[in-house]
């Protein structure tokens, strides 16, 4: 099924509409283009309406913050709301600041995601603030974290992907756990904000938004494990990470697939 | 004639100021310093003009446009027309939304380029925008290419370089085609970016302005067909396009140059 | 010593707070991983204050400044001021435009660094700035250029640390001079501006922002001689440096490192 996702995207080049943070707009763009979707970047409050009316779906990442962002933010996902476009959400940073927590709130409540996709502390920091309560916790253990998705997905009525060692997909009673990837991808910046640019890509030809969000995960984890096959380190792994997403084979899926379905 | 400029651009290590995209600006950069030019990425206010007018060439590129931006790019462009300085104009995303084709109609007005550089879609957007015409077509055939090239080319007294399978570079009734390129070209972001600012680093060593942009489309292709060579896929073809421009042959342009004059 | 200031940062992952330009983010976070920190970006006025409380060092940059920015790095640097946290100056093109120069000026007077870290041009241009004198100075002997970073050194009672063929460190009247590093590496973008964030990693470990600096500067170079030895030029320069930083090893220090102490 990701295959089938994966030529979808190939034939039909979705457009894939981008607010995302200044650090990892080229290899964003570049893995887009890699697995056959069209990506855009844009921003301003005069154009991304037009824009995400003609595009696929939407991905806002919080990461590089700023309030002249929020409001175009706030203008897409509305439009994309009306329109029937999957917003994707990825609240970077979200419990680190006040700014990111209560941004993520704000579109969370104002214009509602498809899925949001994010790593266990971000999701957990959601989860608290909803509750009012103060303080960041520091210990997550996979339950906890499963119990956070679930509490999210019920609450906004949405996907919740988790990215982590093993990446957790929920959606109301449903999970998915991909075991896919490698321990040197969190020293690469933007596996995870790529992590949900493919999620983007693959809400646009499934409209199951639950399979096309741990489909998206599965796809980084089996690219993430070719391409740490191949490297020397960082630097190449982001190199050959691209090439990997590019010439994924079916093979390369049938051989290294992880994907709990519970 | 090519290799003339290549030398001169590594001799005199030309500043090229750009106001570019968040995307590309990072291998833009790269682009023009393997060549030899030197790059700088400058948009405040407060410093374009100051910038512009110690530099050899000013590149405007309206890819994640703002509203902020388009002031900087008006003060830089007056700037760069009363000192002589050639401006490229790269108007990304023409047609898509009514604020990029606006700002790049402005733009023509108001600050005169020496060459208009985008891809087919971009260049007749400005045509339909001149004539006051609604909508977007779909179907471009090369010989509609290069009629709306002709049309800006005669409009504006400038050269029109326009990026495809073949390129069309054309200044009044003079065309040059460059064939050089491969098919993984467009599967990596920033090639039509990085064919700007090199058309920047050309027109600063070369009074034709036909000419150098004619070059600076020959050089990308030559170099991308070298890349295209020693890669696996677009990550490995982005790391090799560099180096190629960096190792440039006299030997690879005349083995590989596919320019025609007409 | 070097090598324990490394094993201190891949052992405690120190955040390293960036305010720093559009060019470089991707690369300036990518190296601070490599080594082992954990890099943020963040650069609100909403959100900088907080950031930087949870922040080990905070590096601002001046490459693609503007004026919002600015706002933002004084109410960043006040609060590292207040909570001793070590800031890393980098005048990028200070000298080039009167904004950038001014800026730099406004921060060092407001927001007293750790450590300023430029090449010979910015360094000089920041005490012509202090010696209220118009111009630009193009002839820099080493001589000058330890002249000027003792000037700065004294004035502003921090460390100055000047990328070069040789580096120059300056602290007061003692000096350490680093003579690592490659001729490509000018030919790479951002390669001082990782030097700036590393240093920002290296005084988030030791309290001797002099030693931090000059440990920081060789790190650089020995990566880049590594680097430069194994890459095809400067695109596949990069990746190997990224590389590089991650693999290095005790003994690669050992046989390189050329540092002398003053």
């Amino acid at each position: 099924m990701i295959l089938q996702d994966i030529q979808k995207i190939r034939a039909e080049a979705p457009l894939i509409h981008n607010i995302t943070n200044y650090v990892v707009m080229n290899v964003t763009a570049n893995a887009l283009l890699a697995i056959g979707a069209s990506p855009v970047m844009a921003h301003a409050p005069e154009e991304v309406e037009e824009m995400v009316s003609i595009a696929k779906a939407l991905v806002i990442n919080l990461g590089t913050l700023s309030m002249a962002w929020i409001n175009s933010m706030i203008k897409a996902g509305h439009m994309a709301n009306h329109g029937g476009i999957p917003i994707i959400l990825d609240p970077v940073g979200s419990g680190a600041t006040r700014f990111r927590t209560e941004t993520a709130q704000l579109l969370l409540h104002n214009t509602p995601p498809a899925v949001i996709r994010g790593n266990a502390s971000e999701i957990r920091s959601l989860v608290l603030a909803e509750h009012s309560t103060k303080g960041v916790d520091s210990v997550h253990t996979p339950e906890e974290t499963i119990e956070a998705a679930q509490f999210l997905s019920g609450n906004f009525r949405c996907v919740v992907s988790v990215s982590g060692a093993t990446d957790i997909i929920v959606e109301g009673g449903s999970l998915i756990r991909v075991l896919n990837g490698h321990p040197i991808m969190p020293r690469v910046t933007g596996m995870g904000c790529i992590a949900s640019a493919l999620t983007g890509a693959f809400a646009a030809v499934n409209k199951s938004y639950f399979h096309a969000a741990a489909n998206a995960m599965a796809l980084v984890g089996i690219a993430g494990e070719i391409a740490a096959e191949r490297c020397s380190g960082p630097g190449s792994f982001q190199t050959s990470f691209l090439d990997a997403l590019y010439n994924l084979q079916e093979s390369d899926i049938e051989k290294r697939l992880k994907m709990v379905v519970e």
